[in-house]
């Protein structure tokens, strides 16, 4: 049988870019470590690593079942249950391909939460919100959108998931440290917000480049196709993209204090990466780089919004990074898109379904989050206790610390859990 | 002259693959010093490091010629030396492609020795080590299985690797470990085991998701060919024999002590991803769950085995993970092979074959180990002193320290070493 | 229409290998962190993140078209600007996949000089040069070489930039170093060396394998064809040049010294890649294994010369890494070829080109460097204050510490900025 190389080369494609999305949950683990606090650090590390693991069971188990299963009225799949007949789905590639592509967006979205709730969110409601992430807010998202659902039927574009996976990721987040409350010590006496810095610079570099490595996976895989010509325009404005956001945001706060700002710098690079993501494949390089400034100015705004008018404490900026940024990416098909968008003349129509698509997306994510921890809650308390916050989750959850041998004046030396810590 | 693209895109994909095999070595070089103490990471990075430059020399002069020359009856290759006339080796892609994912393989074997001897071992003797493994007996057992020798004959089915690279690893550490003992401390007066927690999680974490990306390209390599509809399923096998072993030993230390354990979940994905190896290219997506979780929990009952009974130090848990998992991922082939598995209605036969592959991988790689470490033994310590020891191998060793300016009660402030250490 | 699977290929085979040297970046950020002090970590990482920033806007306004434009005489190039019809651009993939693979070189030869600068040079004036190398000294260079310029029509070879990006780098690196002056306390009273370790090894370790990484890719994707059987040999000669470089460096200080010394063994790898990278095409893997050694002892030597002869204060040893290797790997080239090389029986000629081509990039880059340093200089200081310097430059430059709650004696206990640092 001759080979059939549009898929043979798809299929080696979306697998190497499986692999690269599947290194963003190092990244992931690395940025939240690295912008939170060393007590915290295995707790942080340990809620990345088994989110990829939980996403990689559940969406086997129903998350790709109800995202890409027949479809029940446009609202959700319902067939290929733990893969059994998924060699029936027909993506172009094999299923097991695609499958695993699509395990790592799962997890990438659930893995979003854990920076919103670091530092204070007890881990076994975590891995609990995890599961409920994966098997169901996402995926359900994910069949409207990509699995011809409803939102697909209306025309709703959102290319690789600014939306589906990041404003959702987001929301749930969002959701969640709402009712986590803020950390200790986050807000004065009188409101006031105290800064909590991380406890490595070196970690959250290392997090943010390998995000952005990922992410030319997570935008150039989600062609499902390695032949298609719109595979290096797609890079090209997830490289612009990046760098943009990053600009915008360092220069942004050159300019209010003088001073280049690392923390922001790197969270400009991600909004703006998420910025692009829903319309990667309709940017061309110029609105690339707007885009990628608007979301590093729009990411600097709603951090602070968060934080000073919410008072939603997010240690790492996962809300205003990817979900702020998600809907400005999502809005921005609508005016970007030469097919329906504003700029290019197609009126108003496509703007009005991206919209409608951000907030539907945001009432699901927000509702089932909030049945689901309030669910949850009942079960196992959302948060550790002021004790173990204080001294820390690594000692309590895991009876470790990060840097054994090191000295955490925070911590006193640190060592492993030997009693003496409470 | 017409492009044969099935050997271009193979030569593409196995050339990406030894990349990502490549980064195992980084992945090694973190796991294995975040496991340790501070005082010794600056010589487990050079251990690590240059077992990729040995691997690489070696097995350009005289590693591929055991593995891959003519056979000499089916027990060690003869022929190719230092890539002389490889180019009539015929692997299906260019010899130069093949040779680069081999010489990978070599080292990945090797360097798995380095975690089982850390914190203790010479030097120089353990670059001795490590010349033979890559020289001798890795190649020896590569030919008996794939380069045509005599397990290959026999029906022996290793498809990446369990035995014939992890295994052999690990049974390299085992008698190494065993002549060097255990580290000084590591047991009290009363045999009882002290705990020697490493000085770094976040290294450790970067290590085992450095790895689990690595092995895409491992196992999906193996192929050496990209075009083949098998890979979408070795890739998805990968992926969930490593979510399936780091989830087991998470929820087995979680039953029996009430914390999830950092550690252990890192390394039961490790000791799933070991498992499915083997039996990548067979094992449906259920069947590499079972393996991964079987893995999990063979290699925590394998790590109490080693350090209480056997009273062998292996301070990253190299043995158990490679060693024991190994086993078990090449037995594993014996039961869920479509073709001669047990469970498939093979009968016993092909299980035979595969644990006589593991008994005489074992007996090969111990028996040569043993030689070669006694005339090492000869010409240089094999251990270093008491003192070395106990100041920390780096500073003796390397006239260095990891963490220059950083507190490190341990050692002092840590600093290069000026002659005040001892 | 059917699909051109040779440019199908050929794009995926960039887009990744641009993907690999974006890593690059990432490494480069780690071995220059790894090796100052904590003090300036937050600093340099900015330094190597917004070089990548830099480096993707500049080259997609200015350096693309000054390198691939239409050559005015074979000096510059004069069309594409902000990439407006650069789809004309004939590279034989599609122009944004090209672009985003030279995009990522013009920063990589931006990145090498924040290393010769590291640990006193003004933030902005840093960011002034890098738009400087990346919108014109680099592109230039480029264009003679690769841009169908004039030492391209005398046959000068760079296969991947030995000299075009790595030398050219460094020299823009020496000159700047040598208008900052050393480090405060680099030389001591009698113009004595001191040693100035830095800060982390593993951060480091992992920069020079991400390096070695991403070199698979900077060597391999300079082909711009993902077919040719080219590809096998050119990853072995990479392979065998980083190799030969480290083992070279390590033997050197163990027989020197007594000691195998960590931070030469890394920067001998670095210095391998380097010197086999103009001739990463022609070598065969011998003579990768004698140009890596090579490397590596020139290296070494290069670095005493810098240190002790220049007086030059070059922290990570980037001038002796990329320059003097990025020369000898050039004029390996003359001897090596094939066509045209001495040792083939091709005389002299082509040796002189190569050394024509050294030289005439030395002055261009040292030229047009000394000129744009006098102007930013007369715009913002060069150099930080001494008071600056000494605190370290994260708190004066970032308000922030790179490791916060992680005692660093040089610091006292580390904390963000709160107005007491000075």
């Amino acid at each position: 049988m001759a080979v059939e190389y549009d898929v043979v080369i798809s299929t080696v494609w979306v697998l190497l870019a499986a692999f690269m999305v599947f290194l963003m949950h190092l990244g992931f683990a690395m940025v939240e470590s690295g912008f939170t606090r060393a007590k915290n650090t295995v707790n942080i590390l340990m809620k990345n690593v088994v989110t990829v693991i939980i996403g990689v069971v559940t969406y086997y188990l129903v998350g790709f079942a109800l995202m890409f299963g027949e479809s029940q009225g446009g609202f959700a799949g319902w067939s290929y249950f733990a893969l059994s007949h998924a060699s029936l789905y027909d993506a172009g590639i094999p299923v097991m391909a695609f499958w695993v592509f699509q395990a790592m967006f799962a997890a990438t979205c659930a893995t979003i939460v854990s920076g919103a709730v670091a530092e204070r969110v007890n881990f076994l409601a975590y891995l609990a919100f995890a599961v409920v992430m994966t098997a169901l807010i996402y995926p359900i998202v994910g069949h409207w959108v990509w699995g011809s659902g409803w939102l697909a039927e209306l025309g709703f574009m959102d290319f690789a998931g600014s939306t589906v996976v990041h404003s959702v990721g987001a929301w749930g987040g969002l959701i969640f440290a709402r009712m986590l409350g803020p950390r200790l010590g986050k807000y004065g006496p009188q409101g006031q917000v105290v800064s909590m810095p991380g406890h490595s610079m070196p970690l959250a570099t290392i997090g943010v480049l390998l995000l952005w490595f990922g992410w030319f996976g997570f935008n150039g895989g989600s062609t499902i196709d390695g032949t298609t010509a719109a595979l290096a325009d797609i890079i090209a404005a997830t490289m612009m993209g990046g760098a943009a956001g990053g600009l915008a945001a360092m220069v942004l706060t050159q300019l209010r204090t003088g001073k280049a700002d690392a923390g922001m710098t790197l969270n400009g690079i991600l909004a703006g990466l998420v910025g692009v993501t829903a319309g990667a494949n309709v940017l061309t390089i110029w609105a690339a780089l707007l885009v990628g400034v608007a979301s590093g100015l729009v990411m600097a705004a709603a951090a602070a919004f968060i934080e000073r008018v919410l008072k939603v404490d997010d240690p790492v900026g996962a809300i205003s990074v990817h979900g702020a940024c998600g809907v400005l990416g999502t809005l921005a098909v609508g005016l970007f898109a030469p097919e329906g968008g504003l700029f290019y003349g197609g009126g108003w129509q496509l703007l009005g379904v991206q919209l409608l698509g951000v907030v539907v997306a945001f009432l699901w994510a927000a509702a089932v989050a909030w049945v689901a921890l309030a669910v949850i809650g009942r079960l196992t308390p959302l948060r550790v206790s002021k004790q173990v916050e204080l001294a820390g989750l690594d000692v309590a959850e895991h009876a470790a610390v990060a840097y054994s041998g090191i000295a955490l004046p925070e911590m006193g030396l640190a060592q492993a859990a030997s009693g003496s810590h409470q």
